[in-house]
């Protein structure tokens, strides 16, 4: 058996698979980041992402990983020494909190067991509470990468609104962005913060910030020292498509390229195609009698499926043997859930046969590790691809 | 459903997916196709030829289809009128046959059903009828691409020399170069002829003739007019790694990476890689209860496997229905066998979870075109992959 | 002295340096070539190539390189034995006389210096000798690789007019369609030859036949033997998009990309651009004081220049100097003017700055290699680019 | 005239021209930034780039822009309220003074005319003057982009040393590494500041410190808050070839194929490749009568060549009239020497005939835009490549 011959299956929850149109969009040469070329470059790639956004206030790309975008999001709004009110929904709400801590702040970590997303009540609970405003900013990631469940941006909104609560409202849909439905300005959101790697279908390298004007407020008395992540500094050669110091070119030209394809294909069918990819994959995994991270299923993610290990079994064993055997990598349990969990991202662009390849490749992993499963996972997700078990269902009913 | 989104499964028995890596190697600059670095890439690229076809007799490269280098094995060894024995073993034979009409030669058909390869007995005993030696040549297909079905090389040669008849021995391995076992010297073959859009995992434009002592002689008195396809004319520069005319110079650069890329994995694995990948089809298929249509085992194809539709069931809609809905193409039927058959490509730079996937949009695509079939194939091929029916069957035969 | 460094110059008249965007578009996966997909490509193609021919009728496109369309037009058209006109332009008027030879035809071949483009007097005084119309077709070299002189195609047109004699006329522009003005149909030619690799800005392996009707009605009776570059089998499936055996896709999408950029800069800035470069060159050489190898004003290349050495002094050992020292490809002399001529190809994509890194590389190649020359070859040309001699003149005439 | 055939000369000072090998090598499929195969990417980008600072101690690579560099050296090295020494070489220089202000720091900054750089005297006064070692840092700006002049960074260290002052020693070589000679260890620099866009032939994207033990031990009480560009966080996964947030993976397959180039070439002929096309450039510069700004020549670059423009003369003018009649980008004058100032770059991938082609560029450009200037720069810049003019000194001398 060869492990190298024909494509990998990239099925971590992203960096996603870079499709060929935009890899050859970001392979042409450089230019002058200076010149009038470049300028329309700017301005395209800016006003394609306030669409994708769905917001008509400002976007910042930062050339850097989405890390980067999470830090300009506080550092921008919040100073030292601020209270933060954050929701463990996983292991990247959990880093973002530590990268809060570092940076000086104080977040109030509302306590969670990663199998869903921000729960609005308790929000609005603890603003309530807080009759003195002491917390400056409510964090939510909307998609945990970690965990495979969203959180409910919406309904965080309305908690907050009904506890009358001035905090800034900061979200981060890094790995959400392009794959799962998002409304900048219809939610009430003061910070989006985005990644390139994940729905938006590019190498990483390039991270968004989305602004609200009442977070461009915030930050004229923001006490952070920040530079490179200044939203001043940028937004005003932003203006003429330019940036304060070298931007990404290359990647840029990959972001005009995706963000193209995503609008040739239309944002809603793209989000449809998404969520109709994850109900296939938990078909087979409810076939397999394996049991599904998130437990909520108004909060199932679009972009990757999280599931755990039977008792007493490695994920990491498990995805060795997949990665060896089928040249597929899947995602790791991560923080707490290390050697609990893989999982299976199907965002950015993808298709029903990719899925299918990956899902067998998932089934047959389970077979040779060893892994406690029934068969029947793929079929159950061809049944739901081609409408045969809604049929069934149907005939049932009757 | 969107039709466009994510990558394209091309399983058509080529052209084959062609890998990045070649396709970055092919994506360089031109170079001066008479200077010093030039000539390097040319003799590499020639002797690599020559381990592949096992030869170490002569190679050329044509700048050409597959198409052209049939033409190049007859117009060099043979004068018009000249009769040669071909075997219909399907559509490809076929056109070699009316290509060698054109030609002016008289070709003798040995009529199949197309099930089938070339039977070394009845080329025996027509050559063996052919006491006066009227038949210059006798041209077999190795792998037929309409049908599936390979041809046994080494076992026509047996029976030609069994027949102590002096006729060259024409071969056409083009869809099998690369993915099956193929050996010029050993099997006596005097002129194969390959391609690049196959298992060389290149795109069309390349073509190739390996050639023994006996058909370079042949080729002093043959009476064709020839000029683009004259091996005289190739082999003089060749030997300094040079060409007659202008070569496809970037086509090099990708088949120079092809055949390091075939060396890496190692031919063995390879062969054997597609072996695995075509026994695993056919247990779709068997699954499905749909017929193959090559009917001798031991002249299974690894490189595609032709399926035949049940009575009163189209091809040309079922492939529709997967090329609209799966974003996969399959392979047609071609001439006779129009809109009867459908063909699934597992060559070149292939592995599992591509199989998967193209298996799994097969089974989805019956589905969905209202074709006649049991589920389970995709199961099937999994159980294969993973070793599980053969524990199966042992148990049972224990 | 580094020798790799830095881009290459590559200033052969061909292959020209292929554009970025090109190669981009030669880089995207093969699709199936009985797809919609292809036949809109192959459709757009084929329309474009009309455009760029000047003609309203045929063109066929072989995966082949140029010598390949050579022969197509001959054996397209023509019977063994039948008696064709050449004109000795050159070492590629005498390839292609060679090929006619190889092929079984007569042909007469009038003498040449190689220092002009074909007399049209001359054609017409052996046009009208031969009263028994056993010439069957006149065959000319546009633009002349080997020497750089044009031959005037519509004046040879109205030369064969003249003499009223019904043969073919079969014009190759391999190195000069998509560079030099360009007129089938105006010219009332029959048969047209073309390339990929010259100005199409393609790599090598397409090659191109434009058909008269007369040239049309001709195959029907021409009696060489051919298949692979048999019209007619190709003009039947042309019709829908597709070809009669596998294309050369990948190159296809190239030159799809490749005439939208000839359009996009206007065809007619196009050829403006090359007669500027060329005129450039001319200037620089003259300063050298070295000689032009063509003679007639009338028929300088805007393809490329041809340069004598001086006596006693070797090309090959220039070139051989340019290229170690300034990583730079010249133009080698070829048949009866090998190691007596150096080429600078100016074709393709190519602008003023390229055109003053070649020729600056030839003033300083002359230097190092002792060749005797005078200084100020690029002073000459940055002169003429910027109009300075011009003005210069204009003041010395006042 | 066309202004958009042929290639693109883009002579800025960065970024720089990326060569066709390392495009490619960015231009493959994303990769498990968790996986083996990952691993190994990070520990050989890692350990090429400490061979390319000349240093044995950590080496950190951030997937951000040079800025992002500059920033990263001063909070994981000071505190809020720290002096800096820093020293005004030109315009970079002040970008990162007014970086320092906005983080906190206090910056200290020798004024100077942007004709020079750093000087070493000035620096051993202010640091002998600081008994009380306020200053903890010195920060300077080894080849200053917008000037052309390098500082002299080992005679800085001695300078350093003979004040007995233990400020760190910050060094920005962000256009300079890949290009000029660089000595981390030997030199004493505390942290050296890089970028990808230069020197090391890549797009802008990617952004590295070096870092002393010196450095690495401050880092441990420096109260700057920072997370983003946290060396600590760094290093622990970069011991086995992991990042800590998701890397820009792409750039990473680029550097390491820039590495093996520029060790391919070896590095001390890369030196002196750019050394001998900067001296070229000057020579064509004082042929044209104009003025160098850099006024030390011990501090001459090799990484690019401004230039004066002639009282009353627009250089903004000047670049316009050189992108639209020769498709080529100079760098402008920035900050304080705006639409005074031109730039040539010289740097990166460069070779003689792309010098000779943009200094041709840059001449015809002064003739069209009619800024005053002497003939004779490509001239001189010819015979300095082929040593003519050494040879008439030699004479001249004897």
């Amino acid at each position: 058996m060869s492990h190298t011959a024909g494509r990998h299956f990239l099925q971590i929850p992203g960096p996603s698979t870079v499709p060929e149109r935009v890899m050859r969009a970001i392979d042409m040469p450089v230019i002058d980041h200076r010149g009038p070329e470049f300028a329309q470059l700017g301005k395209d790639v800016l006003a394609g992402m306030k669409r994708l956004f769905n917001t008509k206030s400002d976007v910042v790309i930062y050339p850097a990983s989405g890390t980067g975008a999470w830090e300009a999001a506080l550092v921008n709004t919040l100073s030292p020494g601020d209270t933060v009110l954050m929701v463990e929904t996983g292991q990247f709400a959990t880093l973002w909190k530590n990268l809060a801590l570092r940076l000086g702040l104080k977040p109030e970590f509302i306590a969670g067991d990663w199998r869903r997303g921000a729960d609005p009540a308790a929000i609005e609970a603890r603003l309530t509470e807080d009759k003195a405003h002491t917390i400056k900013a409510v964090c939510v990631v909307h998609n945990e990468t970690s965990t495979g469940c969203t959180s409910r941006i919406g309904e965080v909104r309305k908690a907050i609104d009904r506890a009358q609560h001035p905090a800034l409202f900061l979200v981060d849909t890094i790995s959400g962005l392009g794959s799962l439905d998002y409304r900048h300005d219809e939610w009430g959101v003061d910070v989006t913060i985005a990644g390139s790697q994940k729905g938006l279908m590019l190498p990483p390298g390039l991270s968004f910030n989305a602004i609200s004007a009442k977070a461009l407020a915030a930050s004229k008395n923001a006490g952070i020292p920040r530079s490179y992540w200044s939203w001043e500094e940028m937004l005003a050669p932003n203006k003429n498509g330019f940036f304060p110091y070298t931007p990404a070119t290359n990647l840029l030209y990959g972001l005009r390229e995706a963000l193209k394809m995503l609008e040739e294909e239309g944002l809603d069918k793209v989000f449809a195609r998404h969520q109709r990819h994850a109900e296939a994959t938990r078909h087979a995994v409810s076939a397999w009698g394996l049991e599904i991270l998130c437990q909520n299923a108004l909060e199932y993610s679009g972009v990757l499926t999280a599931v755990l290990m039977p008792e007493g079994h490695s994920e990491i064993a498990f995805r060795k043997t997949v990665l060896e055997h089928f040249n597929m990598s899947l995602g790791s349990g991560l923080g707490k859930i290390t050697d609990k969990v893989f999982r299976i991202g199907h965002l950015g662009d993808f298709n029903d046969l990719t899925l299918m390849g990956a899902l067998a490749g998932v089934e047959m992993g389970l077979e040779l590790a060893g892994v406690p499963h029934r068969k029947g996972g793929v079929d159950a997700a061809m049944a739901f691809l081609t409408g045969r078990d809604t049929a069934v269902k149907a005939v049932k009913a009757a």
